[in-house]
């Protein structure tokens, strides 16, 4: 196999439109010929899809963010070992909607638990495996959570938890991209859909020497 | 408050009679007065219950043990904070049928992970907080698993897994006692179930000064 995958996340707080741009940019590799598998986080894989009904269902019996940072890193261990790492071996591009860096930045820096915790699980779970591209859709906590309340869907825990919350959340992605720079690329999220999709796709082509 | 609850674990293989030795110590502390809470792991609390459900259910789709570990320690967090430490703090004497010593001896013993990863999820999840006694019922592999293959019921999984497995697994547990004699004493769990309940009782007596 002279061709392999790459993997490729898409990382941010809310109403940034990862899930938008992570198929636009699966459109235009898909243009290119290369096979694409499109896959988000938590879920991906049955088990993992079932982890995610967890977190995402019923308040009544809320998980703390020990708790919660555990379910997810259990989650991405499955979806890991039987999607993603089976399809790059298959030479497949995979583009995640979330991954680890959402762990750190909700559980690590904005509900407190800290960075080093959530690096060794990061060590037990992934190893030391990691994204080859990393686009963080940055942008102001009040535009990002106006564009998401506008969405509709059960999903809205984290929306609900106050201004200096998400404020937390986008200085964690910043500081994530401060810290692997090689890895992430800081992403303006304030333009439309085509503007940011620009930006995107001029950070893959640089990454990935694409016409 | 004078008085405060006890956190005591029963811990072993397969076949060792531990949720029976669980309810008849219940049964006596009862009788002393003492407010009991019987409880177990994997569950004991409606969210860890619903984990348990993922870890029992549907080997189409099974957990690698890094992913089981972490599962493990998410329902444990749960149970921890939602049932065991209330109790205890209520005056509560809390026992239950098996804790985090099974996960030491299944996932790091038994298939492989190791001591380190497990300690890790230990402090991250648990702290510093620790059973005042666990009790662990011992008895040869090949005679707990023929109890256990009697019991019928579907959770079956790790009884299926073969002779060598289940002696790492005894000698797991063997050496999680030797490493910490002031929590841990060993059960010979060979005997009747009335002699095993006085060998229970005569580790409790002496711990908690009962009469």
């Amino acid at each position: 196999m002279t061709e392999s995958g790459r993997f490729i996340t898409f990382e941010g707080g809310e109403g940034g439109g990862k899930s938008t741009q992570a198929r636009l940019l699966g459109d235009f590799l898909r243009n290119l010929g290369l096979p694409i598998q499109l896959t988000r986080e938590p879920g991906g894989t049955p088990g993992a899809e079932a982890i995610r009904r967890l977190l995402v269902d019923g308040d009544v019996d809320r998980w703390d963010a020990t708790a919660e940072a555990l379910l997810h890193f259990a989650a991405r261990r499955h979806h890991l070992v039987e999607g993603i790492l089976p399809a790059l071996k298959r030479g497949e591009w995979v583009i995640c909607d979330r991954f680890a860096d959402s762990t750190m930045a909700y559980q690590g820096y904005g509900l407190g638990l800290g960075r080093e915790p959530i690096e060794r699980l990061y060590a037990f779970a992934v190893g030391n495996f990691a994204p080859a591209l990393t686009l963080i859709l940055d942008l102001p906590v009040e535009a990002g959570l106006s564009r998401a309340g506008g969405r509709g869907g059960g999903e809205d825990r984290y929306e609900r938890m106050g201004i200096p919350f998400h404020r937390r959340l986008r200085e964690g992605f910043l500081d994530i991209a401060r810290r692997e720079p090689e890895r992430c690329v800081v992403i303006d999220a304030t333009g439309d859909v085509e503007t940011v999709h620009a930006h995107v796709l001029s950070a893959v082509r640089a990454r990935f020497n694409l016409p």
